[in-house]
């Protein structure tokens, strides 16, 4: 069975969601316009759900907390260079690579927007799995860069054969997005075809491997990090990571870009002047230095999904292997009345980011949301709805 | 007298302190290698004055403080549109303009960029004043736009009839970069003919009107800002602002620019994704509600800088009229050998920008910092340093 999807931005994402009619009941329950009989007893005012943003529902570390807390009273008026300098030198030093190698942003998206430019500077074109994280086509479209879309294969795992043959036919300038593992299907890509191919690829296909969802991944004995290749100085490679999922730290803006000497600092060249707040560079700072924050944060994650799965598992809705903080599933109707219907018992679930209908991207929540989460589905499979 | 001048961007000039020596003592003292004669007794171990970024010496408003704090428990683990959009409806409201006209940015460094990209794509050239803010220029030469310099006047103001003599024999297309208040010479320009200008202008020419002293400005009479013709449609016009200056949120990371709807739509289109952050979106939404804190933000800084220019007077230092938080200002001396005692006393000032020897630039600190700095520049004077 092969699948095609719809390619889609996180922005595109929440304007969908913005423009739907909400109303937050006292007891912050959504209730948009459906009728009575698609509401269940035990959700009614009930906290809510939100899991359709793949964030982190700990919140951030105590420490992080605790920074920002600091920062607002002590250093909130100041340009923000004291932080900044100690975060890329202690992300420097966690990943093995000298200080220049680091590209701090404002979000990783915004080290992928800068990747963009560059790659726009030099004629590339892009080419990218389908569906994958939207950013990459965003930037590349306010470019005006022509986008080639790789359907993934059926099984929803990125298929790098597929991709390698499409950059070989069209030949560089190329950026390749590669987003490992991959947003919004879960899936890792197979390391030893993707390594083989950055091996052999010319000078001119620069290769774009986003691991926001890095720290999830490693539990995976397959997975591998492009790391190791910046580590060995490719200057074709930029691996991004963010602090927004196993770090609490999506309203925080920040991320980073690895690369080569000269690489980086190109991309660099296209980061805005003075990119990371105070409150944010401290909160990852902080972070940082609490590794029991991010063990538990990861350990959080796993058992909420074993929760999910099982459940997943017990009403026979099919799930792609999930390798991150969510899990594509199936839900066996279309998705825009499962939304309603979910969004009407204060549940936040992903919209359709397939072109099939019947599949649904859930973020994994604390382990009780998923407890939570895991009833209202079987209510729903209790009244035939998925 | 006619002056020639160095420009320099914030990070440059930051780049430059952080590579000086630098001990901060218990007492907080900068002390780099000097010898003890350059040291004054009332300075030892006194507080740091920090007047070398233009930063608000006052902090943040009591309630943007509270904000910051509140998301950093409750929402810094969620993207924060909804901050984000609160706070474009609300300055929107503000400047008398629709909410698609409001131009976010992660300061309005990331707005001037994204401007900058549009008028790269459109194949401009850059005109602006020398000295000046250097960020168009930074990021003008990132994208290998041609930069057209133009001095200013020998009494430091902006030469409107200069830079427009420079555009019209240049031809279009051109991004027109006015800071109005500029920084470093702290002038307003002739409204008037700025004003003509931007009437007669061709469609492709753009105007930066980059207003980030605005709130201190107003208290000049013959100050006006470029928003009447954002308000009055003209497409070739964007007014930043940011949230650094009065509302003492440079840590923050938080400016916007207003322009015509279809202008704001294309400059937009280059600004990162989910580029503001839920602390600073909070933090400015908090601001925006605290009028008393930025009245008493503009009446600090106005008796700071009185203070300080009744001292200058007092000396026979030469100022530049401010409509600012800074002054630049005679010090009678070259800018090294006297940034460096005062960094030895724990006085940050700014190093040179001026390609003429003598003049400095100085922040205006509290009304307190103020009455030590003077006293540190008399002392400077019974020593023969200034």
């Amino acid at each position: 069975m092969t699948q095609r999807f719809s390619n889609l931005s996180r922005r595109q994402f929440l304007g969908g969601l913005a423009s739907s009619a909400l109303v937050v009941g006292a007891g912050g329950l959504f209730m948009p316009a459906l009728g009575q009989d698609n509401l269940l007893d035990f959700r009614l005012g009930a906290d809510p759900l939100l899991l359709h943003f793949n964030e982190n529902s700990l919140g951030m570390s105590p420490m992080a907390i605790k920074a920002v807390q600091d920062v607002a009273v002590n250093a909130a008026n100041r340009y923000p260079d004291n932080f900044v300098a100690d975060l890329r030198e202690t992300l420097g030093k966690r990943h093995g690579v000298p200080t220049e190698q680091v590209i701090l942003g404002n979000g990783s998206t915004e080290v992928i927007q800068a990747i963009v430019t560059v790659a726009a500077r030099m004629g590339a074109k892009v080419i990218e799995p389908d569906p994958t994280f939207g950013d990459v086509r965003r930037y590349a479209k306010a470019e005006g860069m022509q986008v080639i879309a790789v359907p993934v294969g059926g099984d929803f795992v990125t298929d790098i054969a597929a991709l390698r043959a499409a950059a070989e036919a069209t030949g560089g300038p190329l950026l390749i997005n590669i987003c490992n593992p991959n947003n919004p299907t879960g899936t890792i890509v197979d390391s030893t075809a993707l390594f083989n191919w950055i091996d052999a690829a010319p000078d001119d296909h620069i290769f774009l491997l986003d691991e926001a969802y890095v720290d999830y991944a490693e539990q995976n004995p397959a997975f591998k990090s492009g790391l190791a290749l910046v580590q060995a100085g490719r200057e074709n490679v930029v691996v991004t990571r963010t602090f927004s999922k196993v770090y609490g730290m999506a309203g925080m803006r920040i991320g980073y870009g690895l690369a080569a000497p000269k690489t980086a600092k190109s991309v660099r060249r296209f980061s805005a002047n003075f990119n990371l707040s105070a409150t944010g560079s401290a909160a990852a700072l902080a972070s940082l230095k609490d590794e029991a924050y991010r063990e538990a944060s990861v350990a959080s994650n796993a058992r909420g999904r074993a929760t999910l799965l099982e459940t997943l598992d017990g009403l026979g809705l099919m799930h792609i292997e999930s390798n991150t903080n969510f899990v594509l599933h199936r839900i066996n109707s279309d998705v825009k009345p499962y939304q309603d219907r979910m969004m009407a018992n204060g549940v936040r679930v992903g919209r359709r980011m397939t072109a099939d209908e019947g599949w649904n991207r859930i973020s994994i929540g604390t382990p009780d949301e998923m407890v939570e989460f895991t009833r209202v589905l079987r209510a729903f499979r209790e009244r035939g709805w998925v």
